[in-house]
C-alpha cells in the first residue's frame, strides 16, 4: 500500500488526474504500480488500477493475473472492479471509499465493491479501510492543491 | 451498428479476442470503431467499447465525450458501462445481452446495464436488442471458428 500511496502523491504533484494510486503484487513482491492519469492522457479509463493492470500484463506477457492481488488507495470504481475481475485478481485491499471521493466532486457511480462482488458473483476477497489515515491524507493533500480538477 | 458489426467480424477472423464490436458516433457521424483485442494485446481491458473510447479521445483530444453515443454488438460489460459513464456518453444501443455471452463461456459479471444505470444513478439512455439477428449471428460465427478462446 505504501507504493500505491507514493504513486498517488506523484499524481497529485503533477496534476495528472485524481489523487489515486494502485499497486499489484504477486507473492508479496511488487509487480506494477499505477496512478491516475485521466487528465494527463485525456483518457477517461486511465485510472490507477487500470494503469497498474496494463503494466503488469505487459511485464508478465499475459492478460491473466491469477495469483496477483491489488492495493488501491481508494476503493476501485465499478470500471476498475470489473477490470480486476476480468484479470482474475482475487484480492482487493483499499483505504478510502468511493463515497469519500464522491464528496470531492468526482462523477462516481455509487456502487460499492461489495455490491459488485455480490451481484456479479465475483468472489473477490475485499479488505477495506487499510492504512485509512494515510489514504485519507491523500484526499486532503489533493483538496489543498490549486490546480485540481474533478471529472 | 453496421460499423460495429463489421469490426466484430474483423475480430472474429483474426481471433483477436471475443466476437464483439463497438462504434462511437457524434451527430450521426462515426467518430471511432473498436473490436475486442484482449487476446491479441494480452490486455484484459481491451474490450471493443474501451478501444473505441480511447480512439475517440485521441481523435477529439479530450476525455469528455459528451454528445457522443455508442453502439455495441453486445451489451457493454460493467467495466465498459462504467467507462462509458466516465466518458459522459449518454446513450448506449446494443444487440445481444451479457447473459447471451455468458452462455458462450466468457467470465462475465452478470450485472445488466439497467442495473448499473439504476444503482449508479447514471441516467444513460439504453436501447436493447437493436439489429439483434445480425448481432446474434456474430456469436454463431464465432462459435464455429476453430481457434476461439474464452477468457
Amino acid at each position: 500500500m505504501l507504493a500505491a500511496i507514493k504513486a498517488a502523491e506523484k499524481g497529485i504533484s503533477n496534476a495528472s488526474g485524481g489523487p489515486f494510486g494502485a499497486c499489484l503484487t504477486q507473492n508479496g513482491k511488487v509487480i506494477s504500480i499505477g496512478y491516475n492519469t485521466v487528465l494527463k492522457d485525456q483518457n477517461p479509463t486511465s485510472h490507477a488500477e487500470i494503469n497498474a493492470i496494463k503494466e503488469a500484463c505487459k511485464k508478465l506477457k499475459k492478460w491473466d493475473l491469477s495469483g496477483c492481488e491489488i492495493y488501491s488507495t481508494t476503493e476501485p470504481c465499478p470500471m476498475c472492479f470489473s477490470a480486476i475481475s476480468w484479470a482474475r485478481i482475487k484480492k482487493i485491499t483499499y483505504g478510502t471509499s468511493i463515497s469519500d471521493v464522491k464528496k470531492l466532486g468526482f462523477n462516481e457511480l455509487l456502487i460499492s465493491n461489495d455490491t459488485m462482488n455480490k451481484l456479479g458473483k465475483a468472489k473477490i476477497k475485499i479488505t477495506k479501510g487499510y492504512m485509512l489515515k494515510e489514504c485519507q491524507s491523500l484526499l486532503s493533500q489533493w483538496k489543498k492543491t490549486s490546480n485540481k480538477k474533478t471529472y
